[in-house]
């Protein structure tokens, strides 16, 4: 696989990503780089990397695969720290939830002896930091890429392979396509999770501290995703503006129709819709996503 | 506990309380009725019941406890028909998730010498109909009983019993106060997990089959409530409308500052409501609601 893998960032998605390293390929050797000496610090405890720095530029040095993995406002910075440091055919690639933002923030500073491979591992829990992650985290999951129309294919496929190593199904598509199918299946869900749990906290005291208390199936699982990392998330709805406003803007077009119809007890319409997402979980299920 | 229980409707939760009785009260008769012979022929299969009926009247008779747990919109009609039959001194309760249009429904109809407890265990997955049910489903769960003001405290107490020796912590507040706090903790969460999935079924034919293909933790966690009961669902907007309709106008407001702050780029005030978001989280483990 890879003699030397830097990973910039080490929360949970890094983390895991070096423990399926430890796992399956003992023999790469880890540089580990994180802002905080802290995060540091737990990484040497857990034994995760060969190597910690909190200097990108030297992280980088020698490594012929470098995995970007911190929240996004973070990476044009990191481009220009490690741009001109970049091993000759070292391979570069991200772990980001949005892909067209990766790809303007990063392509600027990577000189073209080194091969960009944007991509994402779609795979996460509500929980963040190096503590949390585990080595099974991208069993069975989806990792896109967004190759550019240049991105040398030996390029892709190694980084394909990788992924697939730890058990990820692996697809390449569009930046922009990937971007609108995330703002879907993700990024709205995330908007929408933090929502309804910031609606339940502006209730009046007696009926809040009661919904925290009675919290049902629902609103229970909303909390959980509302749990997700707040720098993280706030990246995410800040470089994919655009899909995610169109997707809000779908959704709440929809939640008014159904509002009016509960409002005028329109209950087959209600029940329409009803049977027809009753339809699409069977169809994730057949997708053996659940 | 009881001599003889008559349950009105055998799905999801009429099924595990059978299971539940036949578990820890193997002494009590039970007698299920429901509307459809194949579900008849599936609690005689389950031996689920002692005797199985698809009229009510005859279901109650001599029954010490009868519990309504059809969809909501058949009550009325139960009650017109089980009113005149009902056993001097027996206990009527149900499980239905709203609690004041269930005593709208059903006290018309009940002479005096019959205990009703309006009750809700809140309890319930995704799957429905008698084969779904489960003994333990109760286990560790709320059961908020809304009693009237004239309800004999012998009745409350009875009731209370019974859930609590499957596993339930029972409260009791009256019902306008529930549909409010399961408005925000269920209804509303229901109802975003439809329109969400809703949305995702409109999209352009390209986009819908891979946000259903790399459906992500959010999306996926969506599904599986947007899978719930249609009818029962249905039944529980038309008759908590007021309640859904006020907490859905807070969420809406809420999520349309979201989508400002988004388009505006205010990354501050997405961070903070993350931040705050999270919090909930740990009151919710503290709780041992999640």
């Amino acid at each position: 696989m890879f003699d030397r893998v830097a990973l910039i960032g080490i929360g949970l998605i890094g983390s895991s990503l070096a423990r399926a390293l430890r796992r399956d390929n003992p023999a790469t050797r880890i540089v580990a780089c994180a802002r905080r000496s802290e995060t540091l610090a737990t990484v040497r405890r857990l034994a995760l990397a060969d190597e910690t720095t909190d200097d990108p530029a030297q992280a980088v040095e020698g490594a012929d695969l470098v995995v970007i993995a911190t929240p996004l406002s973070a990476y044009a910075e990191i481009a220009k720290r490690i741009g001109s440091v970049l091993q000759e055919g070292a391979i570069l690639t991200d772990v980001g939830s949005v892909k067209e933002a990766v790809i303007r923030d990063l392509q600027p500073h990577i000189p073209e002896r080194v091969h960009f491979v944007p991509g994402h591992p779609v795979a996460g829990t509500e929980h963040s930091g190096p503590e949390s992650g585990f080595a099974e985290l991208f069993h069975d999951r989806w990792c896109i890429l967004t190759p550019l129309p240049e991105t040398a294919h030996e390029a892709v496929a190694a980084v394909t392979r990788m992924w697939e190593r730890f058990g990820m199904r692996v697809v390449t598509m569009s930046a922009d396509h990937h971007d609108k199918v995330l703002a879907m299946t993700s990024h709205l869900p995330h908007l929408i999770a933090y929502t309804i749990v910031g609606t339940a906290t502006n209730l009046e005291e007696s009926l809040k501290s009661e919904v925290i208390e009675f919290s049902a199936s629902g609103f229970r699982d909303f909390t959980r995703i509302a749990a997700s990392d707040p720098v993280m998330w706030r990246d995410i709805f800040l470089n994919n503006r655009e899909a995610v406003l169109e997707i809000v803007q779908r959704f709440t077009e929809d939640l008014t129709a159904l509002q009016r119809a509960i409002r005028f007890g329109e209950g087959d319409k209600l029940q329409e819709l009803f049977t027809r997402t009753r339809a699409i979980r069977r169809s994730i299920i057949e997708a053996k996503q659940a």
